[in-house]
């Protein structure tokens, strides 16, 4: 069978195509075909960093998220079939409870082989059924995007009339947007691009600002709640953005770091996190039993991930440069 | 100025139209011109039980469900300001936190004077502004039966996608299916008549059962949720049904214990309660910190209540009788 | 090897030592050497019915709760190794989040074969290792006991100086009173012994009552809460006892419902929970991870269980039959 | 009578004696004969910016927390009485409930008098009654410092069991280690001074660590965890600390941040927040309904607050001078 590999060479060039025996299941997994997988910003870093990873093994099959159909299972599986529609779980040994970094270290993709091949192995809890409204590459966007969204709006409660904040037009920013409309909440959405504020209205923002053009955005969001804040910040911008949220979060919100798009190390005013009682909560990804309680909500609305193009296989590079210039809006995928 | 009373007399007679001198507000206090009131089962209670109420005063002001307009405030009143449109607070003294006794004390209605009358003196933070979309009689509906239902479905977490319960088609119940439905939850209704089970439909239940035909209801509610049951039941019944919902509750899930339409003592198994780790939240109405969240809610969503009738003030014995008959589909109203 | 089984015959006569081939490990799974076993009175009711169970097996070995030396391992065991000191978990499928039906499907001792013999063997997550300064005996009251009332006192926030009351003197209103003494809150015990309340004193009781001489046993707790109640009642006793539990709680109190030693079925008064905003929360022991938790706890405070007495192998009805008595203070044990 | 007040002067000149009228209690005030003040870092800042802060009045009478009798009561007084022993809340408009902006700007010392005075009027429900075992001293130590670390506490679930860590020998960080103690968690502190290191484990510290000889901390606390780290870090250094923080906490740990002795502005690596799964929050004091129960804990245990030292009246600027030498273990108070 055919897959993508990531070795170390710098950039790029570390990924590579090759061709591997197709692999069987074993007692307790489960053999997919592979119909589709879809692109995250971590996944640029695993490619680019590869030549000077040495925590990497020396190649490893990228990408986390994927969904395809079941085409043989082990013994010892009860929960699947063959012929299910299914999804692969970003980290499969996080089934439910809190993190650990035991499950932490099954995440797909980097330590771990990925889903960018013609046929995958997963533990039989490695998988989830897909709602059967979405396409393979709709579902493929789901691991890890969807469920990092989820995750941050259900760790504390949020209430219908609520106000959330996105950064951006990726995937977790677009999807936290279509969970908090979901939970009766209003969003406010940035974005750099005229064309993407079109969209972001469109999707239902109930306010947009351009951030290049309003590069102090606090202060409109503090004019439009009336002075009070935003009660739940989706923080996947970083150095650039931090601050701008401290100032637009209200008293006792909740800011969800979760990206450090524009860069890891920032700068923060420790007085205004305490002063206004605010909580910062790292998100990393879900657990399973989030997942399971994220694609009811998704069946029950018919919600449709936001897609912005599927590459097919072949071309798996050209969906990472196209990634990596940020001209996307939702989901970056490839058909299998 | 107009006003109705209850006496200690038996039974609707206790219910008499009297002359008062309008009120002044005194320090902190707001003068209300009253325009609309809205009924409880509660109210029927402290009328129908008024001749053997012994912690009742002689005489008191029935209903602790207004709307009307500020006509007059007292020194340091801040927060309020003459033609403002408000609605009363059903504990004028709950203005956050847990309840407590005292705060309980404060109820209007009962122990205190309440709403029925043509002008009312509350303190300043016993009123909250009304959503502007909103007409007085549906404004009154909200302190009690609305207030309950939000504080039952925001107190522990509600996520899209989950299944709450209903029960009948009074006040609490509709409210809890708005609320629930802005959620993002799949709503199951109950009713014993076939022209209500229509109007549960039409207002988004995505299940409905005549418990009348259907005695033993859930079991058509364990199938219908795939043999796991409901999220949350809002639980008005009592002694009739507490079984049943024992019987569909999911493991884990919430049951709020809210009215006792049929019995306030019951029978229960409580092998059932533990053997599912269920939890029983029992819910008195809320604070006026949940009041402003609800009405963010209700704004932003544009949610009208559902007022099945208005009554002109004369008619107010005749408003009781009818919610006494159980022939109502939402709230009971007055016009005053 | 010598075990213990239940056959479907009535009462004590249900329970017959008898001689069965020593078990083998298999892949993931353990062999242990059990020392010593713990009654609940589950047990009791599993035995005394046999004879007219039909969910139940022709025979199963009885007991939860055991305690041994691991003596070998199957293969891909990880975290167990030969010679560690284990107890063994009450329901092995029970890792951690929520309670489900499949989780409680796994419980030892009544669908599933139990402890009650000279080897057992457990998937390797259904064995915990013990606390070091723990007998076999002291570690085998853990699974069942001890973890039902870390489960109800963690559930929600208990905080120093906080009040808790406890029921009777079995297990777990034992755990309950040592471990609500571990988060700093003030125990109170009933009993309906004189000679027990001397031992809930020197335990840490900070206020007991023998609820044979004081049947209203509700009043004297008000005053010794000032007319505020109690914040968290470990309701073991059921129909005699939660009316009583009702008029000492709390306004905004817990009642953990975990027993019905005296009757499952009760009459509850829906009134007092709404009115008093109560939160009864069922407890079905608990997950491995609040295990862990627990273990944490006993260790870094040497913590001692409290045995009453432990029999020898071969008196295994007379352990039950002591039990059954309610003579004991604490755990029952059986030494293997 | 006599008062300390801060006027808009350099340094510890903006602080100076004078006299002033005694207040009258008006309607819902109590009138309190100060016995003793206790000091925060906060008043330093106070002080020393004086000339240049344009937000404070021209003068004010400086210091939050103050413990004295009450001498006169005003109209509608419903729950003091004179005599009462109290203690006066940081910030008296923040009842219960979450913080706002509003209860926010009632704190006392900095943009509203405090209580440096021979007397002083406060709002009836700005003052609370006094543990009984305490000396004024000891009361005056808890409005500000004991209650932050109550409020870092109690937020979010602490276990018997935990593992909690300290920094520093200020007043939070002491509470802190004490109320730690009160939950059944283990407490870490470090220190910079052999001496003081030596007082923190008799206040029953388990683990101690020199931070000027062990500048990698982070180092031998995982160690000490066994590699699993300390579940809730009291931040209070800001700049200098939060690094080695990041790198002991937990997955899914807390840090509570709250001070900023090292410098309000911090570089902090988002990664390791969102790698393990980090919750930061901030801590500003908190409400009186938290001061109760934080009192209910300290009679109950009979705690005493750490006082270093109390200087007399007079000495208020030596007093000022002492807690910026940092030399202080606990409380630095004034004796009126």
């Amino acid at each position: 069978m055919k897959v993508w590999e990531v070795v170390k060479k710098p950039g790029f060039d570390a990924l590579v195509l090759a061709q591997k025996p197709e692999p069987k299941p074993k007692a307790g997994e489960v053999l997919v075909k592979m119909h589709a997988a879809a692109l995250n910003y971590r996944d640029l870093l695993v490619v680019k960093d590869a030549s000077n990873d040495s925590d990497m093994p020396e190649s490893i099959i990228p990408l986390s998220d994927g969904a395809g159909e079941v085409v043989a299972i082990g013994s010892n599986v009860k929960d699947v079939e063959v012929g299910d529609r299914i999804t692969s779980c970003f980290m499969p040994e996080w089934i439910e409870g809190p993190l650990t970094a035991k499950k932490q270290m099954s995440a797909l993709g980097y330590l771990n082989d990925g889903v960018l091949a013609e046929y995958s192995v997963f533990p039989e809890k490695g998988v989830i059924r897909c709602p059967g409204h979405l396409s393979y590459e709709e579902a493929a966007a789901l691991p890890c995007a969807a469920l990092t969204a989820w995750n941050a709006l259900t760790r504390r409660k949020l209430l219908p009339g609520s106000t959330v904040l996105i950064q951006g037009t990726g995937g977790v920013s677009l999807f936290a947007l279509q969970f908090a409309k979901l939970f009766g909440a209003r969003v406010i959405g940035l974005s750099g691009s005229a064309e993407k504020i079109i969209r972001l209205k469109e999707l239902g923002a109930c306010l947009t600002i351009n951030y290049r053009t309003t590069v102090d955005w606090a202060r409109p969001i503090m004019e439009f709640t009336g002075g009070i804040g935003v009660d739940h910040i989706i923080e996947v911008g970083g150095s650039a953005t931090l601050s701008n949220s401290l100032s637009c979060i209200r008293y006792g919100g909740t800011i969800s770091i979760i990206g450090q798009v524009t860069g890891a190390t920032v700068q923060i005013d420790l007085g205004s996190i305490l002063a206004k009682d605010v909580t910062l909560q790292g998100i990393y990804v879900g657990s399973r039993k989030m997942f399971e309680e994220m694609n009811n909500a998704i069946t029950l609305h018919k919600l449709k991930p936001v897609v912005d193009r599927s590459f097919p296989f072949e071309q798996a590079r050209a969906a990472m440069e196209y990634l990596e210039s940020a001209k996307h809006f939702g989901k970056v995928c490839i058909t299998i």
